[in-house]
């Protein structure tokens, strides 16, 4: 058997928890570090899942027994933070997304280029069992040629009010992973034409924002993927795939948590609600992600699921850039993604 | 263009209704006469569909201008207004059963096997074309050889108090389709195990009748069929089948009026009620029924689609019978059906 | 009981012949006068649906023993025969499109607002029976107000390759029913983003007509409208609704022939193949579609199943036209259909 | 965090190995001893998963730094080994069936019932989480009184030839299983109607075994189960629930991999095949069985999710018995599990 990998992990909210937790659970990682600004946090962490808390995020990445990093702290921390762990050549997995603002993800673009050890980003959507196999059917050609891919995404409910005008908008904090998927089986995209809506929460729209968006992209090889995003969905998280192409089609629904069905004087067929939101819904997905993270540290062969990299996160923040001038100035803007 | 066929019909209850109503819409028949022993009945059902009235069955059926009967009155009459039918050399639509007692039955049997005109038995759920669809399936050998057919079936509530002791019983009134649809797919029935149970209807349990049954037969090359039965269903009619084979298995599920779903906060992709009752659910199916009569009377091919004939009728009261005998001995019956 | 409507019927094509049928199937219609500008097909017509024959469609629409006329000839001679009904004071069911041509329809719109009789468009897909049972319930408020709309739309194989520079586009000649679908829910709408693809007919393509698109629409309450197109679909015609508000979801999948679901070594509980094109997808609805026309013309009332009309034909090629536009010029178009 | 359970596991077979793995995965146990009679396979064993190995398996049971018994080891030895845990003072979970011979299983009866350390038996679809929510909801009230629970249940193919004579009939090996998930939900069973069947496996029938049947039990409030047994099944494990009572019904179907269905020129909504054994099917199951048996030999409150015991594997092997007999004597048999 080999060594458990060792790692830190900076961060310690909700998407912190999660990857502590299965660090822990996994026979193949050991948690070593955690930190967080709060020490606190990063005690309760600690006691919860093993290692030694610490509040200094570079003295953690530099350790001499962290074999790898997950970075889960605030966003505007995530390009220092990654930066850091390049110059260390310590493997990380950085939380979606690089950065808002693109020039700042250009200015570690070159580095993260020439690195040795992987940089790898959390679109945990990637390693979700349902649509992994979706995909891998659609690459082995089931359907053909993929002509047209469709995603629904939608969030259970708004974000607090207070995280709207700093989210950087519903494209580039929502429709990222969204965009991502796309860029799984399309990874060439060349064009993006996106309609933003004002449907229902009065606090987004006055910030400016939308609650609502409709989103086309065209690939290299003339392919349509459109993404149909809302920041609310009473009957729980929406998330929803469906490809296209010559030979037939391929879906997949929503997830309920068992495959109980009622009927009553009422109703017919009646399933239970849908997984909540994304800890629910994408519970293996971490999992997997980090499992692969784990190889990936190790050198072994992930062809058969590799974990997306920095430029696959650049990469959807120059779509979702794509989309916020698409919608503000109503006509299709073209990208070039290379 | 064939003449349309010319009809009798005798009853005008509910079943009389629907078959007065199928002949009118049909362009292949009309309804020439309508007998009811109430004339006022008969006159209500030519002023919607056509025909003149009679409160006389024996004049409807030997009149001149009449191709075929349909014979929906009261059970105790079927046997004579069969007969009736067979002298005078005109096909005969019956509703089933011919009568709740066999000896009755028995003693036109060796007329209805000379007959040179047709009788027809009204086991509607044939024409099914969910039903037909699967049979014709299993026919084909998509499953291979049909080792278990299971067969649900629940009316939605109890019949009216006051036709419990007239009914013949759970197993007489109710299975008796169910024990034809099973005879469609397997027609030499050699064994009745039956189970009788109590356990809703006080005023059912008070005239010595079961409220609900668990049914199992077997067939001459040993395929199982179990027939689950209740006089409540709280979600609407229940009537589904499922045939298993070594090559798999062939479901039909309940019927709903539309295919829309909905989900909502409380339940996700929910269904809407089944169809109510036999009016609904068997609608297609007794236009089917009349079509195909109307083809046999024709002389036509209907090899695809064949109607049951009075040993049919008679051989689901036998099973009926063995039902009964069964249930109350709490032993295995042997039945022969030849 | 009413008297039948008297209809004459012009054009003996395939959609023709579905009315000719429909009408004779009708206890409520009769066909009177069948017209073609070839005598011999209005002749094979009225062999096997009854009526008289003709080539003169201005003699068919003036008949005194005329109540109604459809209109199933090709689309350049709509609006003549249209104009002709009108002066006749006639009510007429068109076929779509009024016209490909938005001038020579408005040439008309005047004297359609000004006529006594009502002339009505052949957008049978308002009638069928799922779809309209879920706009049912969305008007009924099941989901609250209707937030988005996702159209989806795919036909079986191409048209024939000589009919394709005659067709108008894919947007007027296949989305302008799925553009009348979104506006028998959002009939107010403000602004059109479509982008057209060519992503397997070179024929197509060679006439510079798209082979797939994507078109969102936004309605004056700010909702959203997703239309996905294809020329082709190998799983049979994929004609599906989803209705999404702040109440929940609505959704209409597609059409089996029957229920029969098998499970094998290979798959489980599949599907019969979907119903193959708009004549076995949709024959409820042109039977539908004839007796809200016949109810129309008789006067009733119509409010729970009305007619889409003139302005309603009018609009969805306003609507097909700023398509086209759009997908040429990649921007939002703007919409007045007021 | 309590320190976890130390364990030791007797047997290391195809469940032997599934204990392992999850003794080894759980936070809350770990292997201690394993005892095989061939200690080359408890060595493979504990170099997989950890602990040291033993072919004695009185001293594993015995041993100081055990908390707690796996026996998973041919059913013969079942029974010795269970005393030897019920002297020793030592929770044990042991496989389903205590015995095939239920005098042998009396033997120990007065034993187990006086003991003081838990006796748990391994029906582990009791913890499979879409039965167990089935029966939390029945439970609840939600159809109200149970009337009728259907159990199907096949195995994929029959067991191996050599096997067959030494399995104890279908109704001791296969149907107990289903005889102890309807005692889940009504634990009196009064009467047995059981029709065995000889369908497509000559070596079963050689034996005078039978290859499938169909089973009936009453229990004491008049509740009526129907139990679908075959030794094949084409698309893999069959293992359904449905309960029905006045207010409903509530299903539970197969369970595939992923939720991706296709759609093709030949078929629509196609689901992946069913999980194919029980390996797959009730891997959940076995998991929160240990769980469930932890917090046992911790003495928490396991109200929610108790395991079943020695009488409820004793049950099962009663009623198992009468199957037999009601098959072969074509009788309904009476049963006291008191």
């Amino acid at each position: 058997m080999s060594q458990p990998v060792r790692f830190a992990l900076i961060g310690t909210g909700r998407i912190g928890q999660v990857h502590a937790a299965n660090v822990h659970a996994s026979p193949d990682a050991v948690l070593q570090v955690v930190c967080d600004t709060l020490l606190a946090g990063a005690e309760r962490t600690t006691a919860a899942f093993g290692g030694r808390a610490t509040s200094d995020p570079l003295a953690a990445i530099r350790a001499d027994d962290v074999d790898a990093v997950v970075v889960a702290s605030p966003t505007p921390t995530h390009v220092d933070l990654v930066a850091a762990c390049l110059d260390a050549g310590v493997p990380v997995l950085c939380e979606k997304p690089i950065d808002l603002d693109l020039a700042r993800v250009d200015a570690i673009r070159d580095r993260a280029r020439a690195a040795t050890s992987p940089v790898v980003l959390g679109f945990n959507r990637r390693f979700d069992p349902h649509f992994a196999e979706l995909r891998r059917r659609v690459a082995a050609g089931e359907i053909g040629r993929l002509e047209h891919l469709a995603i629904t995404s939608r969030d259970p409910e708004p974000p607090p009010a207070d995280y709207v005008p700093l989210s950087g908008g519903i494209f580039r904090d929502m429709a990222i992973h969204d965009l991502d998927t796309a860029r799984s089986f399309v990874p060439d995209v060349v064009a993006v034409t996106a309609v933003g809506l004002r449907q229902f929460d009065a606090g987004i729209a006055g910030h400016g924002d939308f609650d609502a968006a409709v989103t086309t992209l065209v690939g290299a090889g003339g392919e349509s993927i459109v993404i149909t995003n809302s920041r609310h969905s009473a009957y729980g998280y929406d998330q929803r795939l469906e490809a296209f192409g010559p030979g037939g089609m391929l879906e997949v629904g929503n997830v309920t948590p068992t495959l109980v069905r009622s009927s009553t004087g009422s109703a017919s067929s009646t399933g239970e609600p849908y997984r909540r939101f994304f800890l629910e819904r994408y519970r293996e997905a971490y999992e997997l992600e980090l499992a692969a993270f784990v190889a990936t540290v190790r050198g072994e062969d992930t062809t058969a699921s590799p974990s997306p990299g920095f430029e696959d996160g650049r990469a959807a923040l120059v779509l979702a850039d794509a989309c916020e001038t698409s919608a503000r100035e109503g006509r299709t803007v073209a990208v070039d993604l290379s």
